[in-house]
């Protein structure tokens, strides 16, 4: 994709999560304060790396020699770690320059989250540090983890829980130390951690888009999430999405703000706007990062992916329970998540309706019954059944209780995914006996205790396994100079540029005089439609500058006499550019494209219905520029209003093919114009059978956008 | 709400569930087994009534003595467990009808579970109990449980999981037998039980309403709620929920089959087409009943209101953290649910101002940031400060970790609730320690480990006070005899019906002759619609039967021969009864009102927007009928065609009003006519800014629709 996104270079980071040798400047003798706790934690969780207190009041900290300042160390550092107060912090970083340390985690904070100022003497440590060959990470930051070599630069109280990391395969981003600290702490509860864990604090430097692209080629991570409550530079941070897409390892964010009342609380919060929800939405899926709604969702995720015995989860989704109930309840959440059952074979429901008892019925879900209970090896049969079924890629099994019989239960669970190794499995044993989550654990089967936990986490893996078995498309963005000279435009102007650009619009002349409107009839042929044309003038309508239907030679004259007076009474002269004759256009249903320019993500394109309807219908859909014709087309499809296009009430369906092509181009003129075109909208688009047309359209310079 | 709905007599079960003497008829002599466990349950858990176990083949059973029959027990029995083998089940009812026994669990399959035959021998079996002046419950029920009174009459395999049963306030019902025992079994280990619990299997004879108005009457219960899916009748399970609304206990219910695929699972599970579930759901808000989405949320929900020290959770939600990542995240969430942030008053933004550091917001959610740890009065200044705010009536506190803090925080906690006890507080504590649990749960606040939990129960907690403060709606309706005649009804005849029922319908006359409807056009004026009338026809557009906006006689000639013609071709001579010349209608809204006969709740009635709109939008709202002005308001209120009402594009308000008592006359008329007119439709219903007017009109009856 390399003309989609500035593929800037993201920074090695491999000796900031290896480093064999850590500063802490501004260590503290006691190691409970902030510059003594990564001391302690490092020592603690046996890091084999050497650490190097620094702070000139003191001879030793923590059984280790203290140095009056970092150029007092005779080795290489890799890490400094900068635990002091803000005002101090320049200096050290001249310091980590002058010793030629590669990288700095900044825990001091009073800088960008306080304000414009601490912004500027943010910048200025960046510009320096950069100078320098220094990376920061911070400032504001908790600090980075890595648990195959025992790293802890953190003063997390997180790792005051236990001593030594948990092993695990998580690459885990966060842009709340807290959040991200609880989340790890979920994690560890639950008995596994990460391998590389990072608060990236105020990003001044290093941001997560760095750290995403580490983390695609660092061979200790096999899926890669955080949380976000607003990226800097969308561009860059789809380009890191795409180097972890390439690597194959399944990404999941969870990003709040989604919300009015949300996005209020994070501008609060963050003291800046987040960009616009649903363009991060779109962006997620162009990049295939699947959005976690709730930490632990997200940690579910990462964890099936994460754990080495992960089997994708294929669609066709087939439910086994012991209780009808629970096989409604599966079939309901499915659906909302989007998921269709798996149409069983023949041999299927045969075998089925062979095993089950007669009242059960050898439907997707299954219901076995309590029947189980007396026929162990009914069970069983289920289970090989209907994982020998080839439209079966993902097994839900849904179960409770069983405190006797459950092992042996769990036991043929463990057998049968074994004969079906590239089948996933996924189990919900509500109020089961411990043994249950023992054995099925042990064979890296994931079990919950909790039916909604399950079956959301098929929902996000089947999705993932989308992304994963998509072909990531190819952009033919091909960059040309901005065509489109000063802004505003009349609608005349604008749709001859639109047209200029391959975007059907109706047969139609500026007039100036009655005489010309006539001539342009005798080309077009009534009706006709005659709107007046004023240079910067948006609603046309509400001034009566927009005549349809017109259908004789006198009723033409009527109106183009009412136009230039409702024209004198609208604009000056000068803006005034003439009456616009246009063919009136075939029957069909009215859309709006358009694009706008998104402070974090850039060029975005957007497409919903037109009319009273999009007051009602939250069913408009975004896609960062460009998109391909299949990406329209797509993103078409995202839509409920897409229904309608199959033609409604008895009508001829409509052309979608011309729409994505619209929508395409479009974005391909969002992106060329991005430095003057803040938005376009085409408003309405008609949809025929045979084709679209531009009816009106409307375009905003980046200043009044 | 006498009117409403048919208060049929509900069983009283007192003796059921206070059962003095239980006789379990096909006892075995092994308690593992079906009819030995309810012994051994019985026997472990203390129940302090006599057992008798009723088997031929036995001298003594569990060192009780055993009986050849029923009859050879010589006290009174309340309850007989019937565990025979469905076969032998009607000559054990035979037995306890001449015993006088006046309760019958059946836990027998081998009934209705297996179709039309079973069904029949089910009715059977109920006509005779009744007769003989005993109840049953089931058959193919797991049983009852009551823990006050330590009696567990069930096979569930739940009850080897403890000895005892643990106490609770809940009364749970479940229309699954596994889903109820796993949602027990979830209860239990979370520490808690349920004061009634039943399994109600087939419902042949008692059934879910039986259950809920005898536990709206039950000291011992606080909450109730449980697992359904499909009431029988719609109208009887109401009236129950309007006694227990009455008895001010909170009810929810987890109900499936929402989805298309939910709804075919449930139908294949169940046997049954279980009802329209956008009628469930009206129905279920009628009654104030909440709908939980899952078990771990139905579970949350009733413990909260069946703990001793529930507070209720008064609108006005404030959000105190130590993240603003996870304050924002609970603005989005409580978005989603439909909640408000609560506004501060200036006094208690000034108190936050001055409590919390520089670069903390004092705005919802409040974020107290890290400096909690450095300042342990901050954490309890922010508490005192929300909860002395009288617009905050409900606090959701969301930490995480403070391994070391902790428990001092949560002490603080429970001081803070205690000085505010008419506040509601709930904690979301994140990978916290086990102590603060242990603080919170012995104060009975409220504490998850997961931030989704503890927003999802206030959400349905709040929506539970809104049911709670709400006035219970009197219903005005006046059952009149039915007037309507013999269906189908013309166009011209549905709103002669509908305009003498008090719905404004347009000026117009209906016409044999040219000359008749020039006479009605002398009376309405021009322009006008004439449409063409034919008894049972409904699509009368398609077939060119309708013409709108004539304006001149010239024109109305024409469309008179025109439509002559059509009618020549559409309908026979017989069905062909003249042509309609109406009045046009003002500009407007088109919407869609109607009511329908629901096969659970009866007569509904159903709002939504006209034309192209509906087929995209999932915008319908149905109530069950009939309903007050008030009633149609707020149902118009809950959609989000509603905006459109307020006049858009800069259009005058249209009149609700209007719209609204439409909506109830047309209730009233559905009920009145319900052995007759199985569907209304009006559509389009034109709403204008001063008044609405039905356009067109159709009615099916009870066969067709």
């Amino acid at each position: 994709m390399p003309d989609r996104f500035p593929h800037d270079e993201f920074a090695p980071l491999e000796r900031l999560f290896e480093a064999q040798s850590i500063a802490v400047i501004g260590a503290s003798f006691n190691l409970d304060k902030i510059g003594g706790k990564p001391i302690r934690y490092l020592q603690t969780a046996g890091y084999q790396g050497a650490i190097h207190p620094v702070n000139p009041r003191y001879e030793a900290i923590a059984n280790l020699p203290c140095y009056p300042n970092i150029a007092a160390i005779d080795s290489p550092i890799d890490v400094a770690i900068i635990v002091v107060p803000s005002h101090a912090v320049d200096t050290a970083i001249d310091d980590c320059v002058a010793a030629e340390v590669p990288f700095a985690l900044i825990f001091s904070a009073g800088f960008g989250e306080l304000g414009e100022e601490g912004r500027r003497r943010q910048a200025d440590l960046v510009a320096k540090a950069r100078a320098g060959g220094l990376r920061l990470v911070g400032p504001n930051s908790l600090g980075i983890a890595s648990s195959s070599n025992s790293l802890i630069a953190s003063f997390a109280s997180l790792f005051d829980r236990h001593k030594q990391l948990k092993p695990g395969r998580i690459g885990f981003i966060s842009q709340s130390g807290a959040v991200g600290a609880f989340i790890y702490g979920i994690a560890e509860d639950d008995g596994f951690g990460f391998s590389r864990f990072v608060s990236v604090g105020n990003e001044a430097d290093l941001d997560v888009a760095d750290f995403m692209a580490y983390m695609a080629n660092d061979p200790s991570t096999s899926a890669i999430g955080g949380y976000l409550e607003g990226v800097n530079d969308g561009r860059r941070f789809l380009a890191a999405a795409d180097l972890v897409r390439r690597a194959g390892k399944p990404m999941s964010f969870m990003k709040v703000g989604q919300s009015e009342a949300g996005q209020r609380a994070a501008a609060s919060h963050t003291g800046s706007i987040a960009g616009t929800d649903a363009i991060y939405d779109a962006a997620f899926r162009q990049a295939g990062i699947i959005r976690a709604s709730d930490p632990q969702g997200l940690l579910d995720f990462l964890q099936f992916h994460a754990s080495p015995e992960v089997r994708p989860a294929r669609p066709g989704v087939a439910v086994l329970t012991v209780s009808g109930g629970c096989g409604v309840w599966c079939a309901d959440r499915l659906s909302t998540l989007g998921l269709d059952l798996a149409e069983f074979t023949p041999e299927t429901t045969r075998r089925l309706t062979d095993v089950l008892p007669p009242f059960a019925s050898p439907q997707n879900p299954v219901d076995a019954t309590g029947q189980i209970q007396n026929d162990p090896t009914m069970f069983e049969d289920c289970l090989s059944t209907l994982l020998d079924d080839p439209g079966v890629g993902t097994l839900v099994i849904a179960l409770g209780l069983q405190e006797l019989q459950g092992e042996a239960m769990a036991q043929q669970i463990v057998a049968a995914q074994k004969l079906a190794p590239d089948k996933c499995v996924v189990v919900a044993w509500l109020a089961g006996p411990e043994i249950v989550h023992t054995v099925l654990r042990a064979a890296g089967i994931p079990i919950f205790g909790d039916l909604a936990r399950a079956v959301d986490l098929v929902g996000a893996a089947v999705q993932a396994h989308h992304v994963a078995a998509a072909p990531i498309p190819v952009k033919s963005f091909a960059p040309t100079a901005s065509s489109i000279g000063a802004l505003p435009l009349t609608e005349h102007e604008a749709k001859q540029f639109l047209a200029k650009h391959g975007i059907p619009i109706p047969h139609g002349r500026l007039c100036q005089t009655f005489d010309e409107a006539l001539a342009a009839v005798n080309k077009i042929g009534y009706p006709v439609a005659a709107k007046g044309q004023v240079s910067g003038l948006a609603h046309k309508t509400e001034h009566g500058l927009v005549r349809l239907d017109i259908g004789s030679d006198a009723a033409l004259r009527s109106v183009y006499d009412d136009l230039e007076q409702a024209l004198a009474t609208v604009g000056s002269s000068d803006d005034v550019v003439g009456i616009l004759v246009e063919e009136m256009a075939p029957a069909g249903l009215d859309v709006i494209v358009g694009t706008l320019v998104d402070d974090v993500f850039g060029p975005t394109v957007m497409f919903g219905l037109g009319g009273v309807l999009v007051e009602i219908v939250d069913d408009v859909a975004f896609r960062v520029c460009p998109v391909t014709d299949a990406e329209a087309a797509e993103m078409i499809d995202s839509t409920r209003a897409s229904r309608l296009l199959n033609g409604y009430r008895g009508g001829e369906p409509l052309d979608r093919d011309a729409l994505a092509t619209v929508i395409s181009r479009l974005s391909q003129l969002a992106m060329t114009e991005r430095s003057t075109i803040g938005e376009i909208e085409i408003n309405p688009l008609r949809v025929t059978p045979d084709g679209v047309l531009a009816l009106d359209a409307l375009f905003a310079d980046r200043g009044t956008a």
